[in-house]
């Protein structure tokens, strides 16, 4: 998840000023942003600021942001030509600007403070590539999948290729993890995902074997979630929709991440605790399990309940390494 | 699911004219559309056309239908003196325009075609009387459930008496079975479920005891399918995220209905066959099994393609009662 945001009004204020990708690819702002949020909130880690689109937009994606629409990606891809001429990995030169936020990043936070990468998965990229922005049902995407293996196929190799060279080069660059979002997964049935999605990205995170932890972020993903915990990646991040503790049951071997609802950050603050000990006590201080949200932060969160959210996971931690 | 929508030309035509609280409202276009993919399909039910806030303007909200944003609520309930002003049971008699639809339906359908009434469930009803419209992120909704029960169990109360009366009234009208639609509920984890909305949806579907099947429709809930089969529901409808002979395990005392995803059918048609018989051969003709898609049709598919799905299933079933 994105730690900074809308619901900062430091994060507004630079927004007020730049788009969002001028913030991402200036990397004293995109570094600026990403530490805004660390020591307001006192969280244990930083997440880089960066956009999904960073990567499609090297590989030769007309993409724009359009003021309360999200992105417009121009140049969908209808075609194998289309898809031929995007450019492969050697376009993750052209994303050194997340690199030198990362270079910036590692020597700016305390060394205690982990440094996250930030990248999308194979089929969220190229579901914003097929459709030219989101989709309610991916009805492009799923047809490409279904029915044009070449085509999908193709366009789903250039992708990790380019992915693992960005992500090798974020991890050279101090990310000592990686977040990989699949953000829209949730639309695919079980059996979409096994087949058509989870080999790429399987090939993504063992092109990246040994260099870091990997985090896989998804959402809406509760039937598949077997499959996920065989792309290869270290922590599954769930969301609120699952019960964390159960769920982990399906891949005990792997760490966990997430789960609470982010409308939770919005009760008046006795409830909100209620929730936060609920969720923590259910892993019982498990080593493995690393408290986030389910979703991002909602924008009209109180920046000061964000903050007490991560004083009572840490109160809650000291008290239970002194029962332990 | 709505069979009837913009799909179908006939069904464009009538909305050029009027606007879609129009047709609800007028028996004879209600029973008109209702009737237009019955014969055009070759389905075995007819399902009411209807919507979902019917109930809530009977109940006092302002509803009106905003051209290409949906529906809109100019009332947002967001005091314990507002939902106490609704109206209650008594405002179902203002919906008799429903049960004319219905009676005329039965007398116009041929009898070995089922007719079905439709309702909203009390979460996703208060959901849109809460937030005023669709969400994102149901904040509101979630935060009256969670933290104001006063404000919440009134409110529920108040729909689940108004359903009970609703559906009684469309079942004597001639209704078989009703479709009880939680369509947002997937918003939810599955302890919120369990807690805030579980018993009001067993109070609604115990007021209809004995009365007619009850078919529980709601999607991305795979999470606690197990709470969803003890709402009383006779009939649990599966979105496509699931494998549905597998959920079907989790219930095999209740009948299933699902699940195929709406995109398959803007594959080419012998994709689209593969997909229908992998789905209906997973049950192997289970007495128990309704096929439906796991979601409405999507506006940009081709009718020849739904009434193919059609008589793929019929020619599945003709061949399986013969092998069987």
């Amino acid at each position: 998840m994105r730690q900074a945001g809308r619901y900062m009004p430091e994060y507004r204020a630079l927004r007020a000023k730049h788009s969002l990708l001028e913030l991402c690819k200036n990397p004293d702002l995109a570094a600026e942003i990403t530490l805004q949020p660390v020591e307001r909130l006192g969280v244990d880690a930083a997440i880089l600021f960066a956009d999904l689109l960073l990567s499609p937009e090297a590989m030769g994606m007309k993409v724009e942001f359009v003021k309360g629409e999200g992105p417009l990606l121009h140049n969908p891809l209808r075609d194998l030509a289309a898809i031929e001429q995007l450019r492969g990995p050697e376009c993750a030169a052209d994303l050194d600007y997340v690199c030198q936020a990362l270079r910036q990043l590692r020597k700016a936070l305390r060394p205690e403070i982990a440094l996250l990468g930030f990248a999308g998965a194979p089929f969220t990229l190229a579901s914003y590539m097929i459709e030219g922005g989101p989709s309610r049902d991916y009805a492009v995407t799923k047809r490409m999948m279904s029915c044009e293996p070449e085509m999908w196929n193709a366009l789903m190799a250039k992708i990790v290729a380019v992915q693992s060279q960005f992500l090798r080069n974020q991890i050279a660059a101090g990310a000592q993890a990686v977040q990989i979002f699949d953000s829209w997964a949730g639309c695919l049935s079980p059996s979409d995902y096994e087949t058509y999605v989870l080999p790429h990205t399987q090939a993504l995170i063992a092109a990246l074997a040994g260099r870091a932890p990997i985090i896989h972020f998804a959402t809406g993903v509760s039937t598949f979630l077997l499959a996920i915990a065989r792309t290869g990646a270290n922590v599954i991040s769930l969301d609120w929709r699952v019960n964390l503790a159960e769920s982990w049951k399906i891949f005990p071997n792997l760490a966990v991440q997430g789960n609470l609802d982010p409308v939770a950050l919005l009760f008046p603050l006795n409830e909100l605790r209620k929730r936060v000990e609920e969720l923590v006590s259910s892993v019982h201080g498990a080593p493995g399990y690393i408290f986030n949200l389910g979703h991002g932060v909602l924008q009209q969160t109180p920046v000061e309940n964000v903050r007490a959210v991560v004083e009572m996971v840490h109160e809650y931690s000291a008290r239970d390494a002194v029962s332990a």
